[in-house]
């Protein structure tokens, strides 16, 4: 048996570890067209902060198993080797070697796409000049610090989502001033309702980071190839190092050229054992579609876990295993600066979108017992549905590991819980920790007093 | 209608003013026998220790409401009235004032006991000296302040239980030699499995505590009426202040007087309204039982939340209201030097002893990612029956909030939550908060495979 995987990063060498440990028999080889596998990409801000790793170009600090470790775990690992087609009736896949150029068709029995997300990049006018950056994979985040390296000072950072947020810090750490542009009215857009976006706002602001919102891109200017600014409807900005971090859309050439369905989000559709349509292929990652437990719709929502967690599935599965991926609930977390920020489940804007009768509750508390030193402040606004008080979604915006109380709604989301159960939990304290009434009790406890 | 409440602490004061608030017209008085009221004691050691408070001798910083606010919100609160019987066929109560010695009668239609616990004094030699101290009350943390600052340098700690742990840390802040003294084998008995134990003993040693286990105290010595030391099975040691920190008993001496039924534990049998079997007689707080949702039996409990809990379910209904209390799982957390220890649910001791068939998995991991800056150990041992899956408890050991994970626990275990379900959940990541699999999700997934 021949297990073919597309992609070395999070899901694909997680199933293909799998896989191997489910089928110790079957043969799996991984093609990942760049020079990287297995590796943290969440942690590519930081290894350019100087948060992670050794130095600020010590990107191996993020590589969870070299290529030696998982080829002695019987994995066969090609480097540099992009996958190219699919001819699925054939069950073969056409593969380039980036070093040679020479293509090779190989036959596979099973076919994981877990080809990931690419960042978006606008057809501005020199989009291509250097200095200009997205941070998506390992040389993203060289070239971004060749860039600082190169002697930059100037950072405009655009986009003000997870990894512009984690971006500016990065450079503002790193002695740069920083802009960052932002076309929505606030940053920190989905993942959080507006009064929630205001405090990451104002956190930007008090960091120094110079914030502009409502503001659109119309191109870049470049002087000798070499980036200078950003032109916006409100004026240009002086730059040498730009970071383009408007979002990412998933690959799914190879899927459509297979003739695999993609869902209404753009990613592809599988089912819950990462099985597309198309016999013998299977999806995993930040390319495919889940299943949001809340909401029961199908979302796209490229996150570190979920994307492990279904190339474990479809690893043991396409080994000959039995495995289900039982979708997400919309948890994340974040940290700009001093502030940490989580959200799971769904915001009140976005549970009125939906139809849903929502009902929230902010609470501003300390993370601990006011009388206890350094008690920072912590904010919930905790949402729940009118009348059956079951649970919709969390934010905290707060400090440090805090704010993981979020877990507790997260864990509470699997099983459909409701505000009423968590308003009499029996929930761990001591004056170091919590208040004796926890903020999450004392906000569920004003959401059981509105449904 | 006359609501009369014994005691003023966390139950009695939340039972108060949670009547005042269910029927404004209700006159509700509430007797305490010392000069504070609604004060938080669990920050007893932290006031002593310099962590909360102005000074070392700020105790005020504890009260979440002072006499005269109380007063504002429409209640009666009599200071220094030591309430000395019950007579449950006239309901009425006889108060000694302790300024005046004066003993009256005072009529009641509904009474709750929340006369908390009272420290074990056992009877050595020289238990009553100058010097040797417990600590329960804002008067208790007085005293041993007092004794601070008359010089003591040599502290003898007798108990390494919650209390003895945080008053050994508080005391070596303050500068002072520290010896605890524990009869057991280990300290941190009942609350964590061995080996956790283990690891507080060695926390403690690290601090610089001379740890000393498996010592009886068989007396203490005095001279002028001044402790000089403590007389143990292995030899004199010598102390200038020494505390007792060997356990608490509920004080259930009214409670009995008023033929109210006691259950097995020792503290006031109660129903989930809070009602002893006595008509017009309600029991919340510390001297209480409560029901342990895990094992289904009454346990005594003596925590600040489920002692605040009770007191609101037990205000609610003596005024008219409608209230339960749903129970504990056995959720608590404390902090010992640098290192923090939460708890939740039942050990894999505790389990096996109740004839469980307890499967537990221990990971030693990281509160994050490794490669983020200042990653730090997280211990978790996650235990569940075998063959269901069900949840049976959890220990957490690390430091900070990173072991509030347990709440997570906490949550699952009142909806009896499978390990299974545990495995499979959506946990926030970020690389400054967790790994990519949080050390919960892996330590479901090590209990998941043992089951």
């Amino acid at each position: 048996m021949r297990i073919v995987v597309v992609g070395g990063v999070a899901a694909g060498m997680s199933a293909a570890s799998r896989a191997k440990r489910q089928n110790p028999a079957a043969e799996v080889v991984v093609f990942e067209r760049g020079e990287h596998v297995s590796y943290g990409a969440c942690g590519l801000p930081y290894v350019i902060g100087g948060q992670a790793g050794q130095d600020t170009d010590d990107f191996g600090a993020l590589v969870a198993r070299t290529p030696a470790q998982l080829r002695a775990q019987g994995l066969s690992v090609r480097l540099a080797h992009e996958v190219t087609g699919v001819d699925a009736a054939a069950r073969t896949v056409m593969v380039r070697s980036v070093g040679s150029g020479r293509t090779t068709r190989e036959p596979y029995d099973e076919l994981l796409l877990a080809t990931g997300v690419t960042p978006i990049r606008p057809d501005w006018e020199n989009i291509g000049a250097e200095g200009v950056h997205v941070l998506r994979e390992i040389p993203d985040g060289q070239a971004i610090e060749a860039s600082l390296r190169a002697g930059a000072k100037r950072a405009v950072v655009i986009g003000g989502g997870y990894i512009g947020l984690e971006l500016a810090e990065s450079l503002v750490s790193r002695g740069l001033k920083v802009v960052l542009l932002e076309a929505a009215p606030q940053v920190a857009g989905r993942p959080l309702d507006p009064e929630y976006r205001t405090l990451v706002g104002a956190e930007l602001e008090r960091a120094g980071v110079d914030m502009r919102t409502g503001v659109k891109v119309q191109g870049l200017h470049a002087r000798a190839g070499r980036v200078t600014g950003v032109q916006t409807d409100a004026g240009a900005v002086q730059a040498d190092l730009v970071i383009v971090a408007v979002g990412v859309r998933p690959r799914t050439e190879l899927a459509r050229e297979a003739g695999v369905r993609l869902g209404r989000t753009g990613a592809v559709a599988v089912n819950d054992r990462q099985q597309t349509g198309v016999p013998g292929i299977w999806a995993a990652g930040d390319n495919a579609e889940s299943l949001h437990r809340v909401t029961r719709r199908k979302v796209h929502v490229p996150l570190g876990l979920g994307a492990n967690r279904m190339g474990r599935v479809a690893g043991v599965n396409m080994a000959g295993g039995e495995a289900r991926f039982p979708g997400v609930v919309g948890s994340a977390v974040f940290k700009v600066f001093d502030l940490a920020v989580a959200r799971t489940g769904l915001t009140h804007e976005e549970a009125t979108a939906l139809g849903l009768d929502a009902v929230s509750a902010d609470i501003s508390s300390t993370d601990h017992a006011r009388y206890y030193q350094d008690a920072r402040p912590l904010q919930v606004r905790l949402t729940a549905e009118r009348g059956t008080g079951r649970l919709l979604g969390a934010q905290l915006l707060g400090h440090g590991d805090a704010v993981l109380r979020v877990d507790v709604i997260a864990a509470l989301l699997h099983g459909r819980g409701r505000v009423q159960a968590l308003a009499e939990m029996d929930f761990a304290y001591a004056p170091p920790f919590s208040g004796v009434w926890d903020v999450l009790l004392i906000a569920a406890g004003k959401v059981r007093g509105l449904l």
